[in-house]
Order: C-alpha cells, then sequence, then structure tokens
C-alpha cells in the first residue's frame, strides 16, 4: 500500500511564503487504501500552452478531496491521440479512480473518445443512447442540429453515457484496466453540472467517508504566523487523525482542521480559534462579504460607503450577491479633497490638518456618508495603496477605516502590505470585518431599540 | 517526428461555449522539432488536492509559447519521492527541456533535489555556492539563518544552482538523460523572478524563434462568432504559416494571430480588424482600463462615475492602476431611486415615468455626476443584474450606458448575459469602451479647445 505525506499547516505555509521557517513541526506520514486514490486528466491545448489556467483541474481535484478521495497525479496533455490515451492508460494502472476533463467537442480535434477506445482497445461505435441526448440538447433550445454533432454519441463500445442537463457533449464512463474512467466536457458548467449530479450520485456510495471539516477563516493573520501558532497544537490533532491544512484566497487565509471533528471537544475548538484573537472573524463555509450581507439583512439595518483608497471595491463586494439593495443605499468614492468636502462634508479645516489619510478623514467620511446617503450605518476607507504616494509619515499600506453608527463612530488604523491590489482589497475587506464584528456583538442591537422611532 | 495538433481559433472557441457550432475549419497539423518540445511538472499536495489553482503551470506554460517552445505535456504528483522521480524522468525523456516548480523548502517534505538526484542516480551533496546564496538570502532580511535552511542547498551531484534574487531557496538546473531541468521555487514571486531574469537568459539562445504577435481585442463578441467570422481566412493564413488562437480572459476575447505577421499587409490586417466594427475596441497588449486611463490622462479629461447595476466595479476598474487621482475624480453609486435624485439630480418624475433601468435614467445620472462632482466627462451605468428583479420590459442583462462631456450625451442600451458578475463586469467593460471609442474619434478634442476657458 502507497504511503503518502498528507499536508499539515506547516506544509501550506511553505508554499506561499518565502520565510523559511522554524515552525516545521513534521508531517503524518499515513495508508491511504487503493479504492481512495483518484487521479485527474485534463485535455486541450489551450491547457499546456497556458492561454487558459487550468481551473477545472483545481475545481475536480478539490471536489474529489470533499468526498475524501486522495488525487494523487494530474495531468494535461495536448490534444493528440496518442498523448491523451497514453496517459490515460497510465493512470489508470495507478488508481481505481480517473476523472478526464476535455474533447468532447464536435469538432475533429476532440479526440477523448477516440483516445479513451484505443486506450482500451475498443472500437468507436455511435451510441444510441448518446445520440438521443445530443438530440435533445438541440431540442432544447430550439436548435437545428448540425450533423456534425452525432460525432459526440461516438463512444468506446461498452461505455456508459451520461446526460449533459446544460450542453450537448454527453459525458460518458468506461472500465480501463479496472480503472473507473469517467470523461466529462470541459467547459467548466457542463463539467460542475455533471459532477454535482450525476457523477455525484455515482461515486456517492464509494466516495471514502468524507472527513468532517471545523474551519477557521483568518484575515490578517500570514500563514506563517498562523503555522507557527498552531505548531504546538499539530502531533496532538494529528494523533486523534485530524488533519489541518491551508487555503490562502487573497485577502483571507482559511485553515481547515479535518477528520474525526467530534473528537475535539467545543472548549478546544475556541481555544484554536482563540490563538488568532480578531484575526479570526469567523468558522464555517461562508465568507466574509456573505456574512456582513447575512448579518445587515437580519438586524435590517441600512449601509452606505465612503471610499478613497478602496476606489468603489468595498460596494462592489457588497453588491457581489443579489438583493444587496435590502441593505445597501449607496455608496461615494471621493479621490479628491474637493469632493470629499463637497459630498461627505469633511471639513477643510480637517483635510488642511489632517490630510485625507487619516483617522479623522476616515471618521469624518463615515459620518459625512451616513448623514448625507441617509443610512443607517456608513463605512469609509482612506489610505496609501501604492505603489507611489507614500511618505515617511504615510507610508504605503497605511489605511483608516471607519464605521459610523447612530451611536457613535469606530476607526482602526491599518498596516496593510503587498501589492496596490492587495491592499485595496485588504482594506476593503477589513472594513467589513469592522462592521461584522461590531454587528456581531450586538453593539448595535440597544441602539437601534432607542432608534426604532427615526 | 512527432506531430502535434496546433490550436486554431475554431479550436479555441470550443473549449468555452456550450454551443457545438458549424464553423469547424479544420485544425493545421504541423511539426514541432523536438528542440522546440517542453514540459512542465508543478510539486505539491496543494496543488493535487486542489486547494489552490495552479497558476504557476499555466505562468510557465505562456512564458515557454511567448519564447517559442511548444508545451506538450504537464503533470502535477504529491509530494512523494519516488511520484516525483518517475514524473522527471517520464518526462525527461521525451522532451528536452523541462521546468519544475515547487518542492525546494527548508522541510522534509520538500523532496525536489532529492527526487532528481534519484531520477538521475546520482548523490545529494551540499553544494558551496548554493550554500552560499541561502545565506546571502538571509543576511539581506537581517534574519539569523536556521541550520534546516542549509538543506536548501543540498543538490544532486553536478548541479548548478540559480541564485534566487527574491528568496532562500535556489534554483538549479541539472541535465537528466539529454534533457535540461529546471527546477524552480513554488512561490509565484520567486519562480517568476527567476524565470525572467536567469533562465530567461540562459534560454534566449536556444529558444525558437518566437513569433510576431498581432492581437485582436474583442468586446461583446463571443468566440463562436469570432470563430465564425474568421473562418474564412484561416486556411489562407495558415499557408502563411500564422496561427490563430483564442483566450477568452472575461470579459474579453483576444484573438492572436502568430507567425511571420510581416507576411499580412496593413490592408489585410485592417480588414481582419474590421470584421468586428465596434466589437473590437483595439490591438495590442493593452487592455481596455488601461487603454482608457492612458487616452485620459493625455488629453487631461476628468472623469466621474455614476452607478447602479455595476455597484463600483466601474470605479474600481479605473482605479487599479496607481495615479488614477490624475483623471478620476470621484464616482457615485445610487442603489435607490432617492439617492439618483439627491446625490445626482435625477428628476422624480423622470424616475416615475421611465423607472430607474432606463436610457432616460443612465443620461440624467452621467450629466448629474458630470455637474455634482465637477468633471470634464462622466459615465453612468443601470440595469439589471440578475439573478432576480428582471420583467418582461426589463428583463435580466437590460442594461444602460451613458457618457455625459460638455458637447452632449451619447448612451447605449445593451443587451447582456450571463450571470450576475457577468453581466456586472461587461456593464462597466462597456462603459469604458464607450468612453473610449469617444475619446479615439477625437470627438471631444475640438470641444475642448473651446472649453479650454472654463
Amino acid at each position: 500500500m502507497p504511503r503518502f505525506r498528507f499536508v499539515d499547516a506547516v506544509h501550506a505555509y511553505k508554499c506561499t511564503d518565502t520565510r523559511a521557517g522554524p515552525f516545521y513541526s513534521g508531517t503524518t506520514m499515513i495508508d491511504v487504501p487503493q479504492a481512495a486514490q483518484a487521479a485527474v486528466l485534463t485535455i486541450g491545448d489551450e491547457v499546456t500552452t497556458g492561454r487558459i489556467v487550468d481551473t477545472n483541474a483545481a475545481w475536480l481535484s478539490a471536489w474529489l478531496s470533499d468526498l475524501g478521495f486522495f488525487v494523487s497525479e494530474r495531468r494535461s496533455v495536448v490534444d493528440e491521440i496518442t498523448a491523451i490515451a497514453e496517459a490515460m492508460r497510465a493512470l489508470a494502472a495507478r488508481v481505481p479512480l480517473l476523472l478526464v476533463t476535455g474533447g468532447l467537442g464536435p469538432t475533429q480535434d476532440d479526440l477523448t473518445a477516440a483516445a479513451l477506445a484505443e486506450a482500451a482497445c475498443k472500437p468507436l461505435a455511435r451510441h444510441p443512447e448518446a445520440a438521443r441526448q445530443v438530440e435533445q440538447a438541440f431540442a432544447r433550445r430550439g436548435v437545428v442540429m448540425p450533423a456534425i454533432n452525432y460525432k459526440q454519441a461516438d463512444l468506446p463500445l461498452g461505455a456508459v453515457p451520461i446526460a449533459n442537463p446544460v450542453g450537448t457533449a454527453p459525458a460518458f464512463r468506461q472500465t480501463l484496466t479496472g480503472c473507473d474512467v469517467f470523461c466529462l466536457p470541459g467547459v467548466p458548467r457542463e463539467m460542475r453540472a455533471i459532477v454535482e449530479g450525476p457523477l455525484l450520485d455515482t461515486l456517492r456510495d464509494r466516495a471514502p467517508a468524507a472527513p468532517e471539516v471545523y474551519r477557521l477563516r483568518l484575515l490578517g493573520v500570514s500563514e506563517s504566523l498562523a503555522a507557527e501558532k498552531l505548531a504546538p497544537y499539530l502531533d496532538n490533532l494529528s494523533r486523534r487523525g485530524v488533519r489541518c491544512a491551508f487555503r490562502a484566497t487573497h485577502p483571507e487565509v482559511e485553515v481547515s482542521f479535518r477528520g474525526p471533528i467530534g473528537s475535539i471537544d467545543a472548549a478546544k475548538r475556541e481555544e484554536l480559534r482563540a490563538l488568532f484573537g480578531s484575526g479570526c472573524y469567523g468558522t464555517g463555509d461562508l465568507a466574509l462579504p456573505a456574512r456582513v450581507s447575512a448579518a445587515l439583512r437580519q438586524k435590517t439595518w441600512t449601509l452606505a460607503t465612503a471610499e478613497s483608497c478602496t476606489g468603489g471595491w468595498l460596494a462592489k463586494l457588497l453588491t457581489e450577491e443579489a438583493g444587496a439593495s435590502a441593505f445597501l443605499v449607496g455608496g461615494v468614492v471621493t479621490y479628491t479633497n474637493l469632493l470629499k468636502t463637497r459630498m461627505l462634508d469633511v471639513p477643510e479645516t480637517l483635510l488642511a490638518n489632517e490630510g485625507p489619510v487619516s483617522e479623522a478623514c476616515a471618521r469624518a467620511m463615515a459620518e459625512g456618508a451616513r448623514k448625507r446617503l441617509g443610512a443607517d450605518l456608513a463605512l469609509a476607507t482612506t489610505g496609501i495603496a501604492g505603489p507611489d504616494g507614500g511618505t515617511a509619515t504615510t507610508p504605503v499600506g497605511l489605511v483608516y477605516i471607519a464605521l459610523a453608527t447612530p451611536y457613535g463612530t469606530t476607526s482602526e488604523q491599518l498596516s496593510l502590505r503587498g501589492e496596490r491590489s492587495h491592499i485595496r482589497l485588504r482594506a476593503a475587506w477589513h472594513a467589513l470585518r469592522l462592521l461584522l464584528s461590531q454587528l456581531e456583538a450586538n453593539r448595535l442591537d440597544a441602539v437601534q431599540e432607542t432608534q426604532q422611532v427615526r
């Protein structure tokens, strides 16, 4: 039985941080049962030439991992029949489950079915059920079906078609040297619809028990710092069969603990969370913008934004989900001092004395937005996003955020690192984090009751 | 000599569009010299489990393609010494150039050097020059070097270290069965610094002649439509050795023609461009937001934004590059009718009669923003981004954009397809496209002269 090294916090840390760390705590060697192993093969010149980033492969790998499979290898090959067939044979010889994407289209450079037929030494034959599925896909859209599309129903003999609910190419399943090979379309939307529907139904029973997951969502904490803080806990967790892994999805870092989470009691979970203080904005699956939006709706507060360095990004985050008009009245981007005064009533003297990048300015912007836009709450950002424009007193990355409420105004000074886009996105997220912490602490609720008559 | 199918327009089209098309025009089979072939191997559980999207592989593939190499295969393997060594051997047997990323860190699960040593049947030995490079990396940051980091200088015997200008892990080069293997760090910033510096210097001489590129940048034209329009030209271009490829980087589609572009005269290039009319916003490397920003600076016009359905995204695009304050005074996001009236002077009667999603409202928003924010020009968006909120008269995807200038106001009605985020981003880009077309047509210049005294 092959042994694979599972990832722990330290491992993930090393991949994205340049600091070589003293935090190393050892990795866990565990046995992966053969039946839990899987591989992913993506097909297409557009992948191998780097014209597109292979998000399908990452998505499939994450999906398999969530089901408890262990993806031991991924390959991408060009649209070339021998190369595809060879990769299929090599992967099928090693793992019992192989997911293939791409190459199911109607044109002559869509070669997946032909390559699998070659690999499995089967003839390619028109599959009546698959042909019917292609016909139906065209009928659904009321489009005349070109004859060329019948090619999408030419499958290796013995393959079982899987209906594609959103496109014309049926997926199919074929056994190759004992490995279950599933060929999926390369169009991400089609692939995901098939994977989350019929493929999930097929694999559910044989999937290794999907581990429970406990997630900490961190903002303003680097992976290396998180690894350092968690290092003393990893051996113990690992002995209980709980693996710790990191995912950095800029600007947040997600720490997941997978395994028999039930064996970690609530106090221990809270202890892990408390390691990060206000750096942990929550646990579970929902990311910060969705949490803010849910909390605002639940409390029926309205919000306005006043942005300088984030330049509209904060409003954009708040309007990403439909229904934002339930809480967001609007926002202002003020890139000049004149507009800060004209649209947000920031006093000229304040701008002259404190400057536009100051805590006082952030507070005045939030208060001005709350009043001028007529919202219960207002969030403001001002800072130096760089790369130019920094000085000794206002360096690049210095950002002030403020939240104005009927109860009063809260503000924070941030020192953010990274490129311009990182600083801007982080500033917007920190503003959301400030708002969420106030909403969740219920600090504003008592006030709201007294203000109900407004 | 292996034959590979190069990508043409039709090929790229099939990968991202669900329509099975009658546009197929055949692909070109050409011989790729052995010396021009390359492969990419990325190492790490974080890649195979899908916790991160493998942008390194895409970036390296694109970089190699730009140099004229043909990447015939990519693989990703877990941090497991046998799996890495086996992949190295398999790829090295096929291509003369192999780029490997990841696994150069100091911890025991960083196994790239050990795996290459195994693959090449060489002992692993501390390389004095590499050790000096690691020491220097720590000295540069004034950090005490942990002993564990000397592991980063343990290379297969015969390997040549390549200094890492931004991190601690030296890259290195080793010959494996006649293939030049370059092992690079997995941290993207470090990898790119080495690739664009010392690696480029090394490969420049042996790189196949990088083909010239002529690029059309399309907005509002699907890949399938572009493929259909270009189909009649592809055979002729292909005979001249010019390959046509697509890259869809939402929301635009980039069509690139690579090869002896000089053989296509200016009239022919213009003919290709004219196929797309106003759907082609430009040629060359610069994307739309950067073009708008350059044109505004050059003409010293100031701009304001007034956004409804784009919710801040337009302002965010305009402030992505440093120095946006040279032209952007600010913007307003008005999510309610009340704010449209209060902040942009949109007449209440207009909102009552025409509704907030109307051409009249977009025009009034732009004119109001221009006046209230005191800019030369103002761009406005209003529409239904969905997925809910559509009606028979204002369906999801209906968007109006307007540009107010001292000369008058221009507006357009758009019918955009896709998810909420697609509609929002496309709406913002179309607003930029409208602005750019007016700036480039010099329609505003005459007016500006008469307004110089303002």
